[in-house]
């Protein structure tokens, strides 16, 4: 069938453990890769250039929104964020999957951009479990957690406009499950429908 | 999420091996089954009745017609062939994902009182495999076998109403996708929207 490679878009509320799972399967599966965000924010401490981001300027940053060089931008604490379209396009190509883990309002971007992505969105086990996770990384206020819960909930809404829900029970299960909606996606009928006719009809 | 099994019909050309991909699954998945289907045919030596195939009469086969108790039915060699309804949907009910093996358009009767079924096409390698394996068996006539073909290609025509296409390239990888399958079809979104709405939103 085809070589290419599928692009999957994980979201999901923060806290529910997203990052984990697309950081574990790239690990353990050679192939999919992560995308690198460009971003105009400062590299911290240990951070470098095309492994955790592109670091570029906001004049950079710009002119790419100019250029439609992005898949999806967005605005976070002041500095800009991006997924740069031709290396996402160009590992495609090369029969890698590619993961993007970013927000909903970002994922909207690349479906518009990307129409035949595959968008999964991660839950919690349940709400009550998603505040214990929040409350167990002891990082935040009373406030700042019940601020994430709400957006969580305002999340929760949109997730109707992605094609999987992916349960986080625990991180083995939910690799498992990734790895199968993966596997699913490539018999995907409409993915394979000018294979068949060429080859059979 | 949703406890209910799913319903799962899987059709292809004779000699593609789906009946061997079927019952392999069963053998080594327990929370799936074969639907078994009833025919007016008689038993052969060593079938047994709610093993191999529900046997009925004709008179009941068309009173069955007539109460809607079929998902799909047709005739073959001048026998019926029949998937009863019932049994279908309490397995369903108990949370078994069931299998049904049957002929394209029996498939296509299945979609219009089963809509949310998984419906997937099994392909050989190519044409000429395809061909080889009906000449391996060594049981058909030349004209048999060119029959054979022309009427997988009119069936390959139909197999975009199909959700997913499953290779046969080999008996393991084909079992593997039909599990990836059954497992991705657990996490799409419309299967679980309620859910989330419910406890989510």
């Amino acid at each position: 069938m085809k070589n290419k490679g599928l692009l999957f878009v994980v979201s999901g509320p923060s806290g529910v453990g997203k990052g984990t799972i697309c950081q574990e399967y790239v690990k353990t599966h050679d192939d999919s890769v992560l995308s690198i965000s460009a971003t105009t924010r400062a590299p911290r401490e240990g951070e470098k250039h095309g492994v955790n981001y592109y670091y570029i300027t906001n004049e950079e940053f710009e002119a790419g929104i100019a250029k439609g060089e992005f898949l999806e931008n967005a605005v976070f604490c002041g500095n800009r964020y991006g997924t740069p379209k031709k290396a996402v396009l160009e590992m495609l190509e090369s029969g890698k999957n590619v993961i993007l883990e970013i927000e909903v309002q970002g994922a909207m971007q690349v479906r518009s951009h990307y129409p035949e992505g595959v968008f999964v969105f991660v839950i919690p086990p349940s709400l009550k479990e998603l505040e214990n996770r929040l409350r167990g990384r002891n990082t935040e206020t009373d406030d700042v957690i019940k601020k994430r819960l709400e957006r969580a909930k305002q999340e929760f809404a949109l997730c109707e406009k992605y094609n999987y829900i992916l349960m986080n029970d625990n991180l083995g299960d939910a690799l498992s499950k990734l790895e199968a909606i993966m596997k699913a996606e490539r018999c995907y009928m409409p993915r394979n429908i000018e294979f068949i006719k060429k080859e059979f009809c």
